[in-house]
């Protein structure tokens, strides 16, 4: 256990992450706390680099096993150079995706997710969050809400088509159930401060 | 099994691996074979962009860990998009180090062997050479040979002290020890005609 917290977004593509890691970062900070917003794939110098390799170039550029051995990479970069000194100082580290996005999305293209966490475990100790908050919203609206926001420019995963991001989604409710201290299913449907209402309440007994 | 022969040339710094590879294609394509020469890490389109993640910058730029996984995620990709097909068809592929490497100076570092064998079984399902000749010379003559060749340009793994290449003899000495068949520890101080007659010497059972 370290002094700090660890907090994850979770979700699919458009479900309202960023904007909510943001949101929920200003209103953290607003009551004193010492704030880190990350995110990845990246977070660090090594896994920023990382992530451009993960990120760039076609669909099938990298297969589904060398993918989640650069996710582990990266995560271990990540969390060596920044999560665990920023936890360890006592700061609340929020972080858009992690080790979860890597087994709904790994997992939806058939890796095993006892694999996945084999690497995580290989790679960072295994660390997980506090609490992470996985935003739940309609397959077709948060493509609505990302196609709107990028104007048409997709990356390697936001191309896939939608029987892949129903997949992610389900992975991510199975997740939820066997984890249900830890994990959370946040209805991200309604409006901004909604949204952030929800997720404030659904780590209130974290906030000091 | 493939049809074709997969061979490696493993060692420590200097030892005579790229120029030992070379003259071996060329004997090897005069009798008649399909050689293919690649090497790691590289060797595919994705991976040698991991390569010039794993190589460049500082020697404390990634954690073993990391390392280990980057090194995975390469020759998964490698594997997959060179290596195999070239068996498939019936080739001679002949690598300029491969997973031996990442054993012996991964190990030195004090990541686990099993470990290490675990993320190849994940990424390539374990793919192991049908032989593997390990070029060995005193640490003090293969970093001579390898300066004189680089001129004061060192790589990531070629800066490290004369203690750490020695760990790396040393854990290439127990490879051979526990994988007597595959691997075999080849006297690399002679000249570089004889040390090929070796080579050829140590993989004549496989030769048509
Ligand atoms: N509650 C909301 N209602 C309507 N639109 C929203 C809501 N939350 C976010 N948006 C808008 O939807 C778009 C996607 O939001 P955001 O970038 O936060 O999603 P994300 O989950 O981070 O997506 P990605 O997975 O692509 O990173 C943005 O343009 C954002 O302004
Ligand atoms: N048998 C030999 N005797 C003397 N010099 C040699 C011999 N073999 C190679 N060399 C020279 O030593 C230097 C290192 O050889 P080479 O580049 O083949 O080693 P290497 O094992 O591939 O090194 P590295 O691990 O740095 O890639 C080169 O300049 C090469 O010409
Ligand atoms: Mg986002
Ligand atoms: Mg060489």
């Amino acid at each position: 256990m370290t002094p700090g917290r660890f907090l994850t977004l979770e979700g699919g593509e458009g479900a309202g992450k960023s904007t909510q890691l943001r949101r929920l970062a200003a209103v953290l900070a607003d009551r004193g706390l010492d704030v880190v917003v990350t995110r990845e794939p990246g977070g660090s110098e090594g896994a920023e680099a990382i992530r451009s390799l993960l990120m760039d170039g076609a669909a099938d550029r990298w297969s589904a096993r060398a993918e989640a051995l650069l996710f582990a990479a990266a995560r271990a970069d990540h969390i060596e150079r920044l999560i665990r000194p920023a936890l360890d100082r006592g700061a609340w580290v929020l972080c858009d995706r992690y080790v979860d996005s890597t087994r709904a999305y790994q997992g939806a293209q058939g890796i095993d997710d006892a694999a996945i966490m084999s690497l995580h475990r290989f790679g960072s100790q295994g660390l997980l969050p506090d609490r992470t908050l996985v935003l739940r919203i309609d397959v077709e609206e948060g493509a609505r809400r990302a196609e709107a926001r990028d104007a048409g420019a997709l990356d390697r995963f936001a191309q896939r088509g939608r029987d892949f991001h129903e997949s992610v989604a389900a992975a991510f409710a199975r997740i939820a159930a066997g984890e249900p201290e830890r994990v959370r299913l946040i209805d991200a449907s309604a409006t901004p401060q909604v949204v952030t209402d929800r997720l404030l309440a659904a780590i209130s007994d974290l906030l000091p």
